[in-house]
């Protein structure tokens, strides 16, 4: 059974705090094994890599073979069910759209001493996705972390994929090719990462990496973090839904177990002003359990980690959930625009009780990447700034120099940093003599 | 002497390369030491830090005296000249200015299926800034960090300064007073970095941190990143200047001291289409050098890490520049807009010869907390974006979901995720019904 919460009970606040800081994964310690692969991958390159497959992804790899094909990509792509293909497109075009309106603007102005002050963003030139083999691979993350890059401008599009025992993901492919991956190789884990960061004869290095993957794959991005940039590591996938009794209480059982299918780790957490209304999700929970076809994952996350919390009303719902800074808030309320406007940290709000998670995870056209484990306190989900960079700019004037440059010499010499202060000082002798 | 190089030259590419590739830092390995201090501090609280900072920085504190209170910095921001106090002002409000311009719009539109679609940018609740002590204080640092968080909307603003002997830095104090620094502790190192990401009895956690530090510092960030955000990891400071003949070799020298000023391992490098004048500005560099202050810093730096390198012409400069990704690149020459629409990746460009880099560390306006060591590629200077996150918004009709539903549910079964089709497909059929 999931934990029952009020606040009106006398131990909230404990069990609150409790619930707040369970410890929902233990990830292995691999990063002994992830820094030994990544210092084979320098060293060795493609040899490397070749290496690392056949042992983990048990068939025959040659640097010949590494890259999958223009023709392989179209032979897989085309075993595709045109339905399939079509929400594919549909999910794409949406994606594509919504990140389109995340492309930022360039400034630039000459402020009232004459100098010219801006910034400018450009593209990252190459980003590479990584896309984990097995269970986890999903043709909707795909188009997540593809599309963005794209869409920022990114010329160089690098996938890497494994894939074990050679069998191509067709939908995956597919999902590549729609979204303007342009070069996908068959290989995964750590090495992939190496490969990705620091290059080999096959594959160049590319500046940016993204994308999810098990402890191997996370504990080598944090290595590489540096030589490259990284999205972010993320954890188990959350929900928090709050709602009012007037919502099918099915309907909202299965908005948990969406998230609760995921992974055992995950965890899914209902706020309801009505205490009955909060049994009768859980009932409903208990019953869709029965016949759910990942019932032995969901159950157990449902288990251990669900929650279903009485408030006294909608405000004190949404302090609580400031404090959850949920990944994924589904507002299943009367009024969830005037909810949302409470609400200051959560990942993606979904509003109203026609908005079920899962159409953010794949037609919502929103980013489906997004922060978990209370980050969503301090940081976003993917999106186009995160393939580009900015330069700023700033053009002097003699004039402008001339009002503003004093005050910079005076604050180098407070900070004892001569040359800093002579470099405008020499020019401003020239504006003098 | 710097290194001579010339893209006429044979082995150019050879030794170009190596330049790029230079490692000029070797950070000290402090992790089980950083390791140790976060656990204690987390074990022990206030007890651990004022234990910590008595043994590292020679002073009794209690958690009493832990914060530096108002009538303190009243004092010590009374002690600073008037001059200096309007200089800080000029720096202040020109920061000020140029960051208003970054905060971010929200947008919220209706697409074709009905659906509203958006995303909302809010600030972080706290944010902790991090001032180093010693050699390296900088009021400079305190106004290009905390004054982006505030004009964010950051509430609760935290600083630490750690006190050596417990002597106070009044331009430190009065930069903090004057960029709206809510809290200030006398504290430093891993420990002040392990107290705001987890909080004592007297400093409350906080959602970011920010600001430059010493080893300990930069690997108590690493450790800490995930529980709370953090900004870049800085590596030694780098300045490149592209000049054409038509320059003062002088200037062109004193611009690149003051890179070279600031720590042994900077890197200062100079692109000129004119071989004599690239060999005038290394004449002057010596001539400098001979009465400089920091020459025993600045010499090291230039003489290991320094670089002239001459070009065919300004089309090669910039492709240079782009493999170098400098943190700082200054643009002297005829016609520097040109030249830097040319400019893909560059932490801050300063165009003109009348615009030394030292204008950007104080007054200019753009932030000067700029990444090092080729992660132009990939990161931004410090921003408001850096204290703020995005929430995305997601609500549909009826009608939108009849319009999208199904493309979910098909992806959803693509991937055997059942639970996130049935949460859409349970309302398509109340819409059917």
């Amino acid at each position: 059974m999931p934990q029952f919460l009020s606040t009106a009970d006398a131990d909230f606040d404990t069990r609150f705090a409790a619930l707040l800081s369970m410890k929902r994964e233990e990830a292995p310690d691999v990063d002994d094994a992830v820094a030994a692969i990544i210092a084979e991958v320098r060293a060795r390159g493609d040899d490397a890599v070749c290496d690392l497959t056949i042992r983990f992804d048990r068939f025959a790899l040659t640097p010949e073979t590494m890259r999958i094909t223009d023709a392989e990509i179209a032979a897989a792509a085309g075993q595709v069910a045109p339905l399939d293909r079509a929400a594919l497109e549909t999910a794409a075009a949406r994606i594509r759209a919504y990140h389109e309106r995340q492309l930022p603007r360039d400034e630039q102005w000459t402020d009232e001493t004459g100098a010219t002050l801006g910034w400018r963003w450009g593209p990252v030139d190459a980003a590479g996705l990584y896309v984990p083999g097995g269970l986890a691979t999903y043709p909707s993350s795909v188009l997540m972390n593809a599309i963005p890059a794209r869409v920022a401008g990114v010329g160089r599009l690098v996938m890497c994929v494994p894939t074990p025992d050679g069998v191509l993901n067709p939908m995956v492919l597919l999902a590549a090719q729609m979204s303007g991956v342009t070069e996908i190789y068959r290989i995964g884990g750590a090495q992939a990462i190496a490969a990705m960061a620091y290059g080999t004869d096959t594959i160049a290095p590319v500046d940016k990496i993204t994308g999810p993957g098990n402890a191997f794959v996370a504990a080598a991005k944090r290595r590489v973090f540096g030589r490259v940039g990284i999205d972010m590591i993320a954890g188990p996938s959350e929900i928090l839904v709050i709602a009012d009794s007037d919502n099918d209480p099915d309907w909202i059982a299965i908005d948990l177990l969406s998230q609760a299918e995921h992974d055992e780790s995950a965890q899914s957490i209902l706020i309801t002003t009505d205490a009955a209304f909060g049994q009768a999700v859980a009932d409903a929970v208990t019953a869709r359990l029965e016949s759910l076809e990942r019932a032995n994952i969901a159950g157990p996350s449902w288990r251990d980690f669900g929650a279903v919390i009485t408030v006294g009303d909608l405000d004190e719902a949404s302090k609580l959930s400031n404090r959850i800074a949920p990944e994924h808030l589904e507002l299943a309320v009367a009024d969830p625009e005037a909810l949302s406007d409470k609400i200051t940290h959560a990942g993606a709000i979904f509003l109203g009780q026609w908005t079920p998670e899962a159409i953010g995870d794949y037609v919502g056209g929103p980013n489906h990447v997004l922060p978990t484990a209370r980050s969503a306190r301090f940081s976003s989900g993917l999106s186009v700034l995160d393939f580009m960079k900015r330069t700023t700019l700033a053009r002097m004037t003699p004039e402008s120099l001339r009002a503003i440059g004093p005050a910079a010499v005076r604050l180098a010499t407070s900070e004892s940093l001569q040359a800093h202060g002579l470099s405008v000082q020499a020019r401003l002798d020239r504006l003098n003599r």
